[in-house]
């Protein structure tokens, strides 16, 4: 076990990062200005859109970059660094300008969500740990929007911890969900660090500690105010229900009966046989919470079969991401210094077509019809230097199929990427994680229906000025000339 | 942002933990006896057996418990827990007794993996913890141990982090790979932190950088003695890898050329036409390393295929368990304490029948056949009171379909829970990763191949004890009886 050594995101990287960096550095091109664009290349879930998110935590990593003593033996140790460069990363301090989508915003495939620009070895070391994050933390927002979609508006609980990969993940996993619409976490950890409402009151080991529902519900009472019963650890319907209504009757005023939860067997007719019970009993206020490996198809399934369920506890299936477990954004140069100090766009051939990079520091514009409620027209990939607002009008086209397009007139185009760091300071005004998720509730009305969908959502417009697209087909001409002649 | 407040795994639980813990405290049964168990329904990937891991991470988890005042300060706040219970928890103590299965032991489903024992409100703080790590590093252990299969004696490395699931899952995921017998990590944290070897040389952004292969690998090989190419940037045959002859060969005995890598196109192909230009070049030490989505299915198909790849890096798919991203296991009260100071077993029904739980405080037996090379006949989950030992014979029946029975004979009973923490104390001797690791592997030796298979293995036979058989089938009469009189 050496884990009792100093532990810190600084070496959560690849190790290639560092080799290349100790080439840079041996070679004097490490201060080199670069520019690095991360983006993903399909929508998970075969979903419409993507709620971005992970800048905070992005935030606290880069805020939080140096090298221990300890580290740096260990490099040397182990990869055999010369002093010089374990000096220059003693030194490390990080100086790039990151702009990035906020998190919350609504993002697509085949577009910069974030950018890092400045020394070429500063770039290279954050690579990794800046994608785990916003992988992550981008599957997770999706997917709870779906579920949440699912959902309308009865409350949805984020349940997964116990299921979660590893002790992070259930943390930022349930930050992501309540950005997209999740109403509270199980996880009390969470609810502290980030203030999340925290919901939970029983499992079935009380019921077994008793021995007897009654005893042990009546104990949940006699200690708690708001009180919602598990029902189903003996026998749901002959049981569970009854014994609950039977605590609340002789609990009166004392408790909020708030409702019961069911945890296994066939939702759609337990949960209308409770409903009944309560509803005799005089409970038509007591809601029924369900819990058991719900995700955004089982929730609907649900409801099309008329369960009465009115609040819903989502594990495994959100946390996990369990239908499609990774997001696979990249990050990839697109811009370099050459020796005589000018910036030079480059890209990346591969013989899976979809692997070809789109060269240039970029900027994404959200265009919106100022004739049509202000709903999205579309996304225009430009390079850094173009300016939408500058034109009357705007020809959008499909960045393989050029033949679809059209033109746009009367739009409002605004910029995705914010700066987040200057030169390595933080110059965002982090918002408060309530007007994160507001802001994302607020983006998501302004999308037609027809992308929303969670089956076969039509393809939103993600496409790319014409500069950026007669840029990209000469340098690809370019270096397939120069790579074939070879 | 309130992420600034102090942080640590003590709230890393579900409220409802909480909520029980002070109806338990404030009925003053919170310190009655009670054994919870830990134990999976399915093994993940329909494989024939599972690789436990987190152990390491629990014993930390389990060694830091202590609520901080901010703790107590937001329970209250959130909560409204009286004084008298935030009293019990800033005097939290841990004590109970854990007994567990070590890292690398081979475990299946339906049986105990992990047992805590001692005052109820204790043993209820912790479950949460448990299972979200426990879970977690168990997959990815079984995963990788079907990954390493696949590969053979050829090497494999882990290539995941920036795909993983924030970043506990990177480095805690990489070693329980490790534990599973892959050879590397790229991941220089859990390097550092664990002792893992680590491996990388550079990505496509060196290339880049220098915007002409040549440059790129004659500038690393001149700063690194071991070098691996990776030529697929442009074009693989016509440029990367004939430009990577050229350098090793400018630079000779210089350097070691170790191998080349390809991240994408046709591998089986590519390959073989690599091995050839290689080859011909007098390169036939130098391997080649493959890595693109890599998981066991499609490395066992590139090998049908005569690929030649000599290294195989893996990423999302075994850091994610891609295609089954969660395991299964609970925590369940298996026997608690009554009023009169006696321990009673106990069960939880369901209209699920695989939900139904196997009562009392049990041990599980790995049986081996002393005349059949010491492999193993099967596990004999017995009540802790009964030792198979002390029997000339042992009856070993189907726990569902009985008539499937056999009697072993001249056998050996090896116990599979190990006492972890005596009262709080720990009392076990933590292995270092590399023993955890090769016992691993002596442990697989020891199971049959048809165990092994990664398709349709054989079903492992995990049978109770006749004693615990009828002693489940007593008590689920019992309480139904009980339960659907009323």
């Amino acid at each position: 076990m050496i884990r009792k050594t100093e532990d810190s995101l600084i070496l959560h990287t690849d190790l290639y990062q560092l080799n290349m960096m100790y080439t840079y550095f041996k070679e004097g091109i490490h201060n080199r200005h670069a520019v690095f664009e991360c983006y993903f290349r399909n929508i998970p879930f075969k979903n419409g859109y993507a709620i971005f998110a992970g800048l905070d935590h992005s935030i606290e990593y880069l805020s939080s970059l140096k090298f221990a003593e300890s580290d740096l033996q260990y490099l040397k140790d182990t990869q055999g660094y010369d002093d010089d460069f374990l000096s220059y990363l003693r030194d490390f301090d990080f100086s790039c300008t990151v702009n990035s989508a906020v998190e919350g915003e609504i993002v697509y495939n085949n577009e910069p969500i974030f950018q890092v620009e400045g020394p070429l070895a500063e770039c290279q070391l954050v690579e990794t740990a800046l994608l785990n994050i916003i992988n992550f933390q981008t599957l997770i927002a999706t997917k709870a929007s779906r579920i949440k979609s699912a959902v309308g508006d009865d409350i949805v609980m984020e349940f997964g911890t116990r299921r979660a990969q590893e002790t992070e993940a259930a943390i930022w996993g349930t930050r992501a969900a309540y950005i997209a619409g999740f109403d509270s976490t199980s996880n009390v950890r969470a609810g502290k660090r980030f203030g999340i409402p925290v919901s939970g009151t029983h499992a079935h080991s009380l019921v077994q500690a008793y021995r007897d529902e009654y005893k042990a519900f009546k104990a949940y009472a006699e200690t708690h105010r708001d009180c919602v019963f598990l029902v189903d650890t003996y026998d749901t319907l002959k049981s569970g229900v009854p014994t609950a209504i039977k605590v609340a009757n002789e609990m009166g005023d004392k408790i909020n009966f708030v409702g019961v939860r069911i945890d296994s067997g066939d939702m759609a007719y337990i949960s209308k046989k409770i409903r009944k019970q309560l509803d005799e009993a005089g409970y038509q206020n007591t809601k029924i919470f369900a819990s058991n490996d719900l995700d955004e198809q089982t929730i609907t399934n649900l409801k099309m079969q008329d369960a009465k369920i009115n609040a819903w506890g989502v594990g495994t299936k959100l946390i996990t991401a369990f239908d499609q477990p990774a997001l696979g954004a990249v990050y990839k140069l697109v811009a370099i210094e050459d020796e005589h100090g000018q910036m030079e766009d480059t890209l990346k051939l591969s013989s899976n077509a979809e692997k070809v990079t789109t060269p240039g520091k970029k900027q994404v514009w959200r265009i919106t019809n100022n004739d049509k409620d202000n709903k999205s027209e579309g996304d225009w990939v430009s390079l850094a230097s173009e300016n939408p607002r500058s034109y009357d009008s705007l020809f959008m086209f499909h960045p393989q199929y050029t033949y679809i397009n059209k033109v746009v007139k009367n739009y409002t185009a605004r910029p995705i990427l914010q700066t987040i760091f200057q030169q390595g300071e933080l110059v965002y005004q982090v918002p408060t994680l309530e007007e994160t998720r507001e802001y994302s509730r607020i983006q998501l009305d302004s999308l037609w229906d027809e992308y929303k969908r969670d089956l076969n959502p039509q393809e939103y417009p993600v496409d790319l000025s014409q500069k950026l697209y007669d840029h990209k087909m000469t340098l690809i001409h370019e270096i397939r000339e120069k790579y074939s002649r070879e």
